[in-house]
Formats: C-alpha cells, structure tokens, sequence
C-alpha cells in the first residue's frame, strides 16, 4: 500500500525543512516532493500545521526497567544498585514482558521508532513486545560474566540472534550484550566475541560509564577498560555500540575511531547518576558517530527521547562555556541519524528517498511553536515530545492524531501496575 | 463563592502526597482533608487520577521576549546581543501586550501560576495582560542606567508602582527592576535605592551571570558587583530578588546572607547561554532562598518551569558528581514554596490552610506515570508539563481540563505571529 503525507514541513538531511509533501510505498520512502499524478495512495496523513523528522533513535535502554520507574531516587549508586537488584532477581516471564510492552507505548507517544535495548531474562519476550507494538528493536542479552550462570546467559544471546535476528520483516536485530568491563573477565569476553563473530553479530556494552570503573580497573588490570577490552578481540567483529564513553583518555579515543566503535551518549543518566559529562564534542569533532540514549527509566525516569536532544544540546554548553559546542540541529542528528548509523541499520534515521518510513510528526499546535521563526531551534529548546501525535514504523502507523493503533494502553497500565506492586511488595 | 477538588493526590509542605480534599472559599484554601457537612461548594473539581501541587512560580523571566523564541540560537552572547537588540528597539505597545500575552497561555498551560517579570518599556500592558489572564505576577521596569534616558526608565518604573502596586486585587504587586551592574552606575543605582526605598518597593536584578561581568566589573571598580553594589544601598531595602547568582565568592554569599538577598536560579538560561553553573547546593545549605526561573524564551527557549525543577535536580548532580545534590522533592519547592518566598508573596506556594487558592493539578493518564511508586519522583524526573490540565489562581479556574477559560489562543498565535514577523523582517 502507499501512503502519502502531504502539506508537512519535513526535516531534510541537510537541515532544511520545507513544507512539502512524503510519498512512502509499503515500508519505504519513496519520494519527498511533488507527488506525480500516477502515485494513488490508499493513506493520506494530512500534515497541516505538524513537523516532520525522522523517528528517534534510543541507542541504549533497558526497556523492562519501566516497571521500576521512581521506585528509588536520589540515592548513592551502590545502595541504588543493592535496592534494584533484588528486586529485578525476582521478575519472571510476564514481567518483561509488560514492563517492555509500557516502554513500547511510551516510546511511540514520545516518538521513538527504533530502540537498542540490553537486558534479561526473557529477551524473547521483549522481542514479543517489540512485534506486538510495531517498532524496531535491536536486542541484546545483558550478560553479567561474573554470575554464576555466565555462561548460560551468553547461551541465551546466541539463541535469541539465532531465533530473532532478522524477526519481524527485519524490525528486529540482535547484538550481543556483555554488560560491561567490570562484570566481564577478559577470558569471557573473549567468548563472547568468538561467539558474536561465528554469528556476524554487532557487540553492546556499558564503557567508562563511572570513574569508579575506570579506577577500579586500573587496580585490577593495570589498564583503563577500553585498553584491555581492545586485547579480548572484542572490538574485531562486525560492530560496537558502547554506552555512556564519559571517562575518555587520548588512548580510549583512539580505540573507539580505530574500530569504529559507535558511542551512545546518555545525557539524563549521565546526569541524574552524577557520572560525569562525556567528552561530545570532542568525539564529534574525532568523527566518532555519537548517537543518544535513555538509559533505563530508573535513571532517567522516562524514554523521552526529546529530552536527550535538547540535554545534549544544553550539557556540553555549560560543561564547555561555550554556547556553540552542540548546536540544535547536530543534537536533533544525534537523536536521528546517528542513533541509526550507531545501532546499525544505515537506512533508517533519515527522511529521504530510499529510506525505511519511520517517520515522527509534531503537531505544532501549542504555544510553545509560537512564533515560527525557526522549526530546528524550536523543537530541540522549546517543543515537548507531547507534542508529537502521528508515528509511523516501516510505513506502518502505529500512533495517529494521538491515538494508538496497535497498543492497549488500558491493559498495559494496569498490569505493568500489578506487577510493579507484586515486585516491590 | 466555594470550590471543592475532590479525590486528589495532594503535595503537601512535609512532602507527603496523600489522597485528600481541597476545600476552596473564594481565593483561599481553607482545608485539606475531609468535607464538612455544611461545606456546600458552587464548583466541584473531579481531582481523580490527579495530583495537585502549587502553582509554579517563575521567579526570573522576560514575558514578551517570547516574540523573539527561535529567533537566534547557538551563538556566542555578543554576537546574540547585536542581534537581539535592534529588534527589541523596534517593540512597540502592541508588540509588549500580544509577547506577554502568548507568555501567559504557555505558563497557564504548563501550570505556573505567579511569574517575576523584568522588561519594557511598556510595562503597562504586561500589567494588562497579567489581568486579562488571571496570573500572579511580580512586575518590573528592566533599567539600563547607562542607556540616555535612563532616568526617565526610573521614573517609569515609578509610575508602574504607583499604578499597578497590589492590583487586580492584590495579583500584581510591582518591583524595581535595575537591570544589572553592567548596566547600572553606583550612582544610578544610589537613586534606585532610593526611589524604592521610598515607596517601600523591592528590587529585582540579575547579578552575576556570567565571569565576563565580574571580570569587567573587577578591572571598572576593583571589586566584584556584589561587594560594590551592596555599597550603594541598593540591599537595604524592603528585599531584593537576585537573578542568576552563577558565580559567586565567599563574600558574594555573605553579602546575600547579610541581606537576605533571595536568588532566582535559572539553570536552562545559564547552560544554553554557557553562563556556568550556580553554587546552588551550597547557597541552600547556607539557609539561602534559591527559587527558579525560566529566564527569556530567547535563551531558554519556553516557559517551562516543571523542566527547570527537573533540570534543578539533575545538573547539580552531575556538576557536583554527588547524586544526592538536590534530590526531587528540594527541586519541586525550589520550584514552589521558595519561589513564593523569592518574589515576596508569603501566602502562596503551600498547600494548606489559609494560603493563596494558586493550585496546579496534574493528570496521571500518561504512561510516564506508570508504576506509582513515587509521585514526587515521577512529577520531576519522568513527567511533563503538558500533564498540567487544571490550573487555579486565586481560587478561580484559568485552565479546566486542558481549555482556557480566559484566553483566546487562536488569536493569541495570529496576533504574536504578525508582531515576530514585522519585528523581524
């Protein structure tokens, strides 16, 4: 089927944004213009007075998590950590399952049309969620080397690549998830990646999130993270996504541009954990793809995607007094199209000819568009992710004029609340 | 006449968010908890799935700059200054009153109730425009004294207080607004001081924004502007509320302790205009009244108070490397409570018997409020402004699941559109 959307100003890739019209055909874009006299669609979305860009990209999340939104705040790491975990040891099946099922309806009410998510048990069950909803997830086992069961866990991510990857008429897309350098000896991942590289599969992990860990591989290894990890090989296979990158030396900046490691920067996480401020700009201007994340909800607390770009925009000014270090549109870039380039699907992240149609619309109209000197600058500073009212994934719609086509936000609520109580009780 | 919110999470002073009753008569709260027998309400307010707060209170902004949003962004401040400048020049009556008015309905639809303004000329019809809304506001004539006629900017601000001092049945009450002491000679701020001190008005100033004006104001006069400035006698009236406050010495905070100087923080403003970040958690522990502001739309860029409470709590974390810096519940009365007590209005900012009726009431429907383990957490760290559908002032309904009751947006957007367009052509 084809669908058009017309009369909708639209972020170009080059900044730029029009009022023009969309032409998708099934799962593409196939045209951004003047609509030919021959192209009959069987959907017009009316974009009158609504803006818009490509669908956000969360690069790093933990979408169960939402089931622990607010349940413990404002508290030193290690007493957080020592509240989640016994309460994450005891969700099942159903659990993840709705608790990924809340974060798919907040994902599409905020405007995210693809997320990386690391976590687990029961991946299989938030790739459910994923096809239940509609979006595109790219999915990964947490894998804590150290655990007992280490090894089963990385057994489950070669089985979830083995039974997912390439799900959903290719919506879904599995990477491996050792979960970090300090809970992943050398000689675990080193299996890991003979693992992930038999299978052609990308890597995800946690890098120089906390200084902590920095120090505390130091005292372990001699070496900063990024340094011995490069000798486990685990940087030689297809790909790495690494979250959060906040503690970088010259030669962790190295290795990321020498493998062509992706960055998922996480600016509320970074924030509300007091990790410290990434080096963004910098990595920018290295040419390193720095794309944004969410985090999980219980660092965050929410999966707005929106809120990361303007932060990202916002953080690096102040941290480098200089009003100029992330301008709006390269922040709106970092949301889009390098969250697409960082979680490794090149054709989405981008409205033009070719691409995949995820698409987000904003309805501009709150007073906060008001007045219309610039679209760019009013949605990275002033505009809200509410805001958003139509998400299209694969040319399919799965939140128009505000409503949800695919998604019972009634039963999600309600059992991601009795699960929620059940846990915390 | 009486009005009851019934079944309504509630904020209360001790932080505590219980289901109870709001009880109304005519602008006052006269209880929360049970309903009298012989409590006859004429409204009633279905508070169901809600969670009602005070009002915000914006205690730093430039209404009717909200003309410029977007106008320029991502520059360095000179270079946005130069720019800036030529258009305000050209603002006329017309301009101020439609600029304040789309102020107005952004800050009823994001729940801020009273807001400290600083602008003009033309103050008169910001005073307007605040009665027209049904806002609180806190009113000042922006003064540069080094401008030619900054006498007769004084003199205005005189007129103003005579004027508009304790109208609209008290909802306006009018400050002196000097604007900084970059722009503001000793002598000329002697008058000031003299001309409030007069009417037993308080003043309203930014101080120390960003280094350069230390810089500058250590090479003019060898001191920094706090230490000058309290020399002219400037603090020893009725009070002073002090914007920014970004960089401040031992002595600065003496001199504000001395003086029971009240600091409006403005965290969004300082990190996109790369001001620096406010000793905040230091000026709180030191007993320091630390309230919010959304500053200008043209560095901000909305009037968003529930993002600065979150922003409040987030960036002192990181900037401190201490998650425990400003927890939420600190932030929310940064944004409340304080804020009331910053803009020199004691009766409101609580909910509680004999307070001001200047309520804001947020719908939980969103997903984002799922689970509820905490709702103080999820209003700061997962909630957004547009959750606001119910906002009160003075005990009268300015916005009532989520309409306006005394604004026509429809020709606030057209009228502030051709005033953008004109000013900028």
């Amino acid at each position: 089927m084809k669908t058009l959307i017309k009369n909708v100003y639209t972020l170009l890739p080059d900044g730029t944004t029009p009022l023009t019209n969309i032409l998708i055909d099934k799962d593409r874009i196939v045209g951004v213009g003047e609509v030919p006299e021959d192209f009959r669609p069987g959907k017009v979305i009316d974009g009158t007075d609504h803006f818009a860009i490509p669908g956000f990209v969360n690069a790093h999340t933990h979408t169960s998590m939402t089931l622990l939104r607010s349940y413990r705040d404002d508290m030193a790491l290690m007493d957080w950590l020592h509240s989640i975990w016994p309460i994450e040891d005891k969700m099942q099946s159903e659990d993840i399952y709705w608790g990924a099922m809340l974060a798919m309806a907040e994902m599409i009410r905020t405007g995210t049309t693809t997320f990386a998510d690391m976590y687990g048990p029961y991946m299989e069950r938030v790739a459910e969620a994923t096809m239940d909803a509609g979006l595109r997830g790219v999915l990964s086992r947490g894998i804590i080397g150290t655990a007992p069961d280490g090894e089963a866990r990385l057994q489950t991510n070669v089985e979830l690549f083995k039974d997912y990857n390439g799900a959903a008429d290719g919506r879904i897309t599995v990477m491996f998830g050792p979960h970090a350098p300090y809970t992943c000896s050398p000689d675990f991942l080193k299996k890991v990646a003979k693992a992930a590289q038999s299978l052609g599969a990308e890597i995800h992990i946690h890098m120089h999130e906390t200084l902590d860990e920095i120090n505390g591989s130091m005292k372990t290894y001699g070496k900063r993270p990024f340094a011995w990890v490069e000798e486990t090989g685990l940087f030689d296979g297809k790909g790495t996504l690494a979250a959060h990158c906040v503690h970088m030396d010259e030669n962790d900046i190295e290795i990321v541009k020498r493998h062509h490691i992706r960055v998922a920067h996480n600016p509320t996480s970074n924030m509300k954990l007091a990790s410290g401020v990434a080096p963004v700009p910098r990595m920018l201007q290295e040419g390193i793809c720095v794309a944004l994340g969410t985090d999980g909800t219980s660092s965050n607390n929410n999966l707005d995607m929106l809120e990361e770009v303007n932060l990202a925009a916002m953080l690096h000014k102040v941290h480098a007094l200089d009003p100029l270090a992330i301008p709006a549109l390269t922040a709106l870039k970092m949301g889009t199209e390098y969250g697409a380039e960082a979680v490794g699907i090149p054709d989405i992240g981008k409205i033009e000819k070719g691409c995949k149609a995820d698409i987000t619309l904003f309805n501009m109209d709150s007073v906060a568009w008001c007045p219309r000197h610039d679209l760019v600058s009013l949605l990275v500073y002033a505009a809200s992710s509410r805001d958003v009212d139509t998400v299209l994934v694969d040319g399919r719609v799965l939140f128009e004029n505000g409503a949800y086509t695919t998604l019972d936000v009634e039963r999600i609520r309600y059992e991601t609340q009795r699960a929620a109580d059940r846990l915390t009780k």
